[in-house]
């Protein structure tokens, strides 16, 4: 962590007046209007965007953004994985407060999703540059590289690769599905803006605050409008095995079958119970992808193979659960080979304490001017960029509520009042960790 | 049913001692030797053979059994569906008496399937030969076409199609996986030999008798090696659409979700339990056919559809079975939009008790004189051309034993010498049967 913030101390020094003001200029229709813009790139005439990691709408769109910050007087620069930075300078040098967030999308996603968060980081500048506030440190947008992880696997490759630079090679290798690695389609993108001066990866940033769609349905139901994000769920990935006895629907009676179907629905079932009975809301359960052989309407299922996807904040549950599916898997080895590994795990991520205060005041003063309901305390089912910029400073979130909680979809919805709100508390947060 | 043969008068006519000599002319080498001949059609490396309806293996298959029937004396004829038909004479011209199967197999097959009783008939028109027996009636042995329906659905397609020729006209538009019509293959089977005489369809005939294997494991387990084949279990087929939400595995409280898979499980759950529960071995439950939306582990599923394939010699028990579907489907509307709809439906077969008796003579002097247990009477659970032929004639099966219950598969085997007793049965049965 980068102790030159001094985070504990963020009460006392935000008794100025520039992180209010700085929210008070936040401008709602310039905020509408680039999120427009940057939409018609990949833009869809069902409303939903099509813009994957470093395909030529993400380069045309990049280059928006470009243009777009130096109107607004940032000077941009570039790093080995395509990141780009919009720097407002500060009155000193020290290490700079960073906000953003991704430009790419899902194969077919919406308008908001990451493109949100980088386009009102620049709504903060323009609000800084609009009252006329100087702050101690740099404030510097981001716009992520490969954040959504369908074209090139795995997911945030930017953001990872920023705090941890080793990542990179093995980056470099991964390959779409038309067989283009994306060491090739970054060395592409980098060449196509000559003009942006590269920097180095890992340099060192005070603070970062990531303001994203909340992608889920919780701030909608709770009709509050902002979210105070405390964290992210840890997540676990299994791939569990059930081999049985292909067989002849008509000729096998019922007491000779090892049907690998049955066995898995009775496993399967049993998760379920586990997560409604032992664990409830603090476990979310996702049983996703079934495979199943021969897969043919008369013939004993040999063969069924189906994922578990488990989160929680609590990392605790996890364990607890990942016993249980021990003990539930031996329980069925009756009824046939049952084998289940770890695909994927990841540890929660818990954002500091003084960084969530800073974040829910700045949230309830632009609830409060808007007569809207406090802001919500509540954890991230999702990754974000912010997962991974938590292990290199000082990191928080904000959520604005997803109608319906539709994400990774054309349907994709947040009101513009709660846009405008979002951003909002965010330069009041920005604007008081660049003064900090 | 034809009329002219009185089943009920089998056993006073069977005094003559025709059926025993026919029976013990039955030659062990000459059979296992046309059964690897036969099996060259198509023949795998690894024992299985690959000879689809129609395919080019199919036609010299063909030409093998045209050539090997006619040097056994037999008359060739061929009908609109490419059943091919080998004839030894009777002393009149009565109806005659049927048996043979299909020399078609699943794309991996074994070489017994069908192949194995189309070869016995000849090996009885052999056997009659050597022991010089004249017959009342004619004995015709048939090689029905796409019995599988693996390539053309449905299966049974020859046999189907000569007790009711209106089929046919619907079954030349079926098309394979490539784009070529069943009516296109037929015409090219049809020309393939033209030194073979067309005959009409649904000609009657006094009796059938088809010799199969069983395809599952009763007759092993049972240490029984010939089975007399009561009747073909009913079956009904049904496909169930759960429609829930698709939503982010991360994002989505449990509380919110309509999760199309964990309604899927419950309902799948409850229909194991009624059979288990309700029904036991009565009842054959086969949920073998999923297809899962969008089928991604951190993606909730959206839609879920599975096939249900239950099987009883007991129509009741299938029509109980219904009600439940319905009465747990309705249960679980709480968990989404649940659909079912019937697939397929066939009512049982119930061959006739006094073909019933007289195949169970010739299993048992089969038998008894191999110093072997006596047969066992059993249902089938697979599908015959048989099953087709009890709307036409008097009909009856024989079934002799699987290896391990394995079928459609390359490793299916029955030991020769239950081959050997199941054409012994089948011969004294038919000279039986022509006699009456």
């Amino acid at each position: 962590m980068n102790k030159e913030l001094n985070v504990s101390n963020l009460e006392q020094r935000d008794q100025t007046a520039a992180s209010e003001r700085a929210q008070d200029h936040v401008q709602h229709d310039r905020l509408q209007s680039v999120i427009a813009e940057l939409a018609a790139f990949g833009g869809r005439s069902d409303g939903g965007v099509s813009r994957e990691t470093l395909t030529d709408n993400d380069l045309q769109a990049r280059r928006y953004l470009i243009d777009l910050a130096r109107s607004r007087g940032c000077s941009v620069t570039i790093d080995d994985c395509a990141n780009l930075f919009f720097r407002r300078p500060g009155t000193s040098d020290l290490p700079p407060v960073l906000t953003g967030s991704h430009a790419d999308t899902q194969p077919v996603g919406g308008k908001l999703d990451g493109a949100y968060g980088v386009l009102a980081g620049l709504e903060v500048i323009a609000a800084l540059n609009d009252a006329g506030i100087e702050t101690l440190r740099p404030v510097e947008v981001v716009a992520w590289t490969n954040e959504e992880g369908c074209r090139f696997g795995p997911g945030a490759m930017g953001s990872s690769a920023f705090v941890d630079p080793s990542c990179l090679p093995a980056y470099r290798n991964s390959v779409d599905a038309k067989g283009v690695r994306f060491g090739d389609a970054l060395d592409l993108a980098l060449q196509a803006v000559p003009d942006v001066p590269r920097r180095p990866m890992a340099e060192p940033m005070s603070a970062c605050v990531e303001l994203h769609i909340e992608q889920g349905p919780v701030l909608e139901r709770a009709l509050v409008s902002l979210g105070v994000v405390t964290g992210i769920q840890s997540v676990r990935w299994y791939r569990i095995q059930v081999t049985g006895t292909a067989g002849h629907a008509g000729t096998m009676p019922m007491g000779e079958r090892v049907d690998a179907m049955a066995a898995a629905v009775g496993l399967a079932q049993q998760l379920y119970a586990y997560q409604a009975v032992e664990a409830g809301e603090k476990l979310r359960l996702t049983l996703g992808r079934w495979q199943v052989s021969p897969n043919s309407i008369n013939t004993i299922p040999g063969a069924v193979e189906f994922t578990v996807d488990v989160r929680c904040v609590d990392e605790q549950v996890l364990v607890q659960f990942e016993a249980a599916l021990n003990r539930i898997t031996r329980a069925y080895s009756w009824a046939g080979q049952i084998e289940f590994e770890s695909m994927f795990s990841r540890p929660p991520t818990h954002f500091p304490a003084a960084m969530l205060e800073l974040i829910e005041r700045a949230c309830t003063r632009a609830c409060s001017s808007a007569s809207l309901a406090a802001p919500l305390r509540m954890t991230s089912g999702a990754f974000h960029d912010a997962m991974y910029l938590a292990e290199h400073c000082p990191t928080a979130m904000i959520f604005v509520p997803s109608k319906g909680g539709v994400s990774h979809n054309a349907a994709e919805e947040t009101a513009p009042e709660e846009l405008f709100l979002g951003v909002q508390a965010l330069a009041y947060a920005v604007t008081s960790l660049a003064n900090a």
